[in-house]
């Protein structure tokens, strides 16, 4: 079987939504696994000295526009959060804790994260409402009210992004393909051309 | 006639070279026009805070490799210049001194400017390169080297980009059709839509 794709994005992060629709379908097409890997934007911008979009003059507005414009090209709901951007530790911690036993189980948590945060408007910062729909999923609501504010799955989340980013990941979505690097929704055709020929 | 699509282009941006060798193409197809608009990058920069991309921390060394792979992708050659990024009032001012009198001999020298960029690593922010290639399209070079110190002309690319800015363009390529603003080349299949379905 050929290397597992590597699927980087932030629970906060539109267009790694819309890659998160799309990723695994895409990678199936041509044989290929996808390994999810929630980061945390607040540290990458930090360490890249980059700013959240809706903060960039001009750019911020653009983006903003282009979010709804970027679901609607890609058959993709979405409405645009009232919060926004959130930091995301509450549930990439989440992810991780369900992921430790089963991915499958932590790819549909993560799903239901996004069209809570990006069509039914919830703050899924608020542990509490991470929780509630990892409850609704079948998990230990009591259980991962616990991990969330275990040392140990905190550490792990922080280590994840620290070798995301030393790997080069700087913003989301961010695909590797073996080891060619794809950054943005918007690469997603080149992701299909590399995954047919092997690279061009 | 349905209105003329604006092009706004930095002639030091790889993404806005390869758009420049597609938008009359895809305007064409659909009856539209396309009118050509240099920009200054380093002014939009200032105002919107951002940094050169080559600057950002790992989105450099990804933009550099993205650079190229997007030009292959899109079939369009391309060269990395040793010098990059680069002024560019020169070529701009040049163009514009050109498109008073000519819109299609502008674009013509626009291709060939970008072409010696992007191809033949000739550093175009020196007024005498951009002046040598004007000059193999036919134009006077005497005139153009006083026109480049010009006050006059100085001040119009100067108000282009304060134009564009208020318009709220900040990178390049950046496109409005009609009012709909797009940024990148990667929107590139947006605008394709947008023009076939008069919006989506």
């Amino acid at each position: 079987m050929a290397r597992a794709l590597d699927f980087y994005f932030d629970f906060s992060s539109p267009y790694g939504y819309i890659a998160s629709t799309k990723i695994d379908a895409l990678a199936g097409k041509h044989g290929r696994e996808v390994i999810w890997r929630p980061i945390l934007l607040g540290i990458t911008f930090k360490r890249t000295g980059q700013a959240p979009l809706p903060s960039v003059p001009l750019k911020g507005d653009y983006s903003r526009h282009d979010f709804a414009r970027s679901a609607r090209y890609h058959g993709v709901p979405f409405r645009q959060p009232s919060v926004f951007p959130i930091p995301t530790q509450a549930p990439a911690r989440a992810f991780h804790w369900v992921n430790e036993r089963d991915a499958d189980a932590a790819k549909a948590l993560a799903h239901a994260l996004y069209r809570a945060y990006f069509l039914d408007d919830v703050n899924i910062s608020n542990p509490s409402d991470t929780i509630a729909i990892a409850e609704g999923l079948g998990h230990d609501a009591d259980a991962l009210r616990a991990a969330l504010e275990d040392a140990a799955l905190k550490d792990k989340v922080k280590l994840e992004v620290e070798a995301a980013i030393a790997r080069g990941v700087f913003g989301s979505p961010f695909v590797f393909v073996d080891d060619e690097p794809f950054w943005g929704v918007d690469r997603l055709d080149q992701i299909e051309r590399w995954l047919e020929s092997g690279g061009f």
